[in-house]
């Protein structure tokens, strides 16, 4: 589909002096998931593997367990007044079986409490029980691995240094190895990309690899390695308070400010070997 | 409520060297918003100002076309087992005559189209029509304030600088000031804070103001400025391609790469002075 950047005329001013000149863009545009023709979400993304895209979404609010529940993916036939397909609406049909997702507004925070986030502790409102757990997990990342993970993912990005825009996730092993880079202008949607990429390929849960992301460490990215099953978050950036107490809680090992030989561990530090 | 920051034990590992001590991180909590005692959205948030951020979140999707269409605003009063009160849920009561918003989940990209985003372009898709003209706003902003603008910001922030993890946005004026800085662990909840604050204070729509972000220039955020009329965005990184088409859609300026002298002016350039 090749819509991952755009070309748009642009003033550039530097002290005095401005000219007008083309600018790359990352492009940004809507993404409405839905399954069995019921709309559930619209996400802000970069097109490109779209359908990785919603598997891992869908992986990450604990609709499905793996790839193997969904049945078929396939973007909405509709095309605008032009004729132009959009490639902006995907809808899944799930595996016989699998229930369909509840779709009310309240889904995301309480399904069992007619108070919602009230009365519970933070986390406890948001989390979503993952179906894999990490914490028996006994992989270990050299510190030499780790600090060589960012130039990699930055030598993988082809994007970026373009147009500044994007974020990147990959998949990691403990020998230093990229299984898969994705990028997007949501880091939740690179993770969603990865994830979802991860599963069709490799199945979950993603036992013995890392998550990297260009990014901090938000208390979502963190749920969605875990939903995945992924034992170790690297972040670029800060890690949130919510963040480290889902890792904790969970027995990831979460790792943040990754730069050069230096870093942060804010959990699970016995997967950080010498 | 003093909820900003967090202390956190963290092993600090630099080459071969590694120690614990403390380290301090933004807190990043859940928060719930509820019209008239039904959940409409959670937002995961730093706390504080929460208020401003609920009024704010409120103009950028069209519920309310000012801070006065809001009778009140409460924490819900439940507790945790512990019997504290996790300040997490806030209940809006709308003024008199101001229609409950539809929290059905398609309200996000169509209420009028059986077929969602599909058959539409990706703006008129997403895009939720601002009751503010902006494109008749004659302000303008000297290329001089706009360059010091970014330091100001730095200057006016408080936590950033400790953990890493916090975006800024501040309301600004031709002549160079700050009216108003916010900072959140989202961008979106940074822009609505000041929004909400704005909309109190001064009233809709915010003519003749810019509003200036530590991040990118996304959709969402270009949206939020002009649902509550402020004819200027500016970004110290770089904008989406959607940003710059609904910018350029309705009259607006969007300036990225704000960044010491030099500046890229995507739209409306015939607000930017020399």
């Amino acid at each position: 589909m090749g819509r991952v950047t755009a070309r748009v005329r642009v003033r550039r001013i530097d002290g005095s002096a401005a000219r007008d000149r083309l600018d790359t863009l990352v492009v940004e545009e809507p993404l409405e998931m839905r399954v069995g023709g019921r709309a559930l979400t619209v996400t802000m993304r970069t097109p490109g593997h779209d359908f990785d895209l919603v598997t891992g979404f869908l992986i990450g609010e604990g609709v499905i367990a793996d790839a193997s529940d969904v049945h078929s993916l396939r973007y909405c036939a509709g095309a605008t007044e032009d004729g132009v397909n959009t490639y902006n609406v995907i809808d899944v049909v799930l595996a016989p079986g699998v229930p369909q997702p509840d779709v009310s507004v309240e889904r995301n925070f309480s399904t069992t409490s007619s108070c919602g986030v009230c009365g519970k502790t933070s986390l406890e409102a948001v989390r979503t029980r993952s179906r894999f757990a990490v914490a028996d997990d006994d992989v270990r990342f050299s510190t030499g691995v780790l600090a060589a993970l960012p130039d990699r993912l930055r030598e993988a990005q082809k994007v970026f240094s373009r147009t500044g825009g994007l974020h990147a996730a990959a998949l990691v092993t403990p020998e230093g190895e990229l299984l898969c880079v994705r990028e997007d202008i949501g880091r939740h949607n690179a993770v969603d990309k990865v994830v979802g990429h991860a599963a069709s390929r490799y199945g979950l849960p993603l036992r013995g690899t890392g998550l990297l992301v260009s990014s901090r460490a938000s208390f979502e990215l963190t749920q969605k390695a875990l939903m995945a099953g992924v034992p170790l978050l690297a972040a670029v950036s800060a890690p949130s308070s919510l963040a480290v107490e889902l890792a904790v809680h969970s027995g990831m090992t979460l790792i943040g400010f990754l730069r050069g030989e230096s870093m942060n561990v804010y959990a699970g530090a016995h997967r950080v070997a010498d």
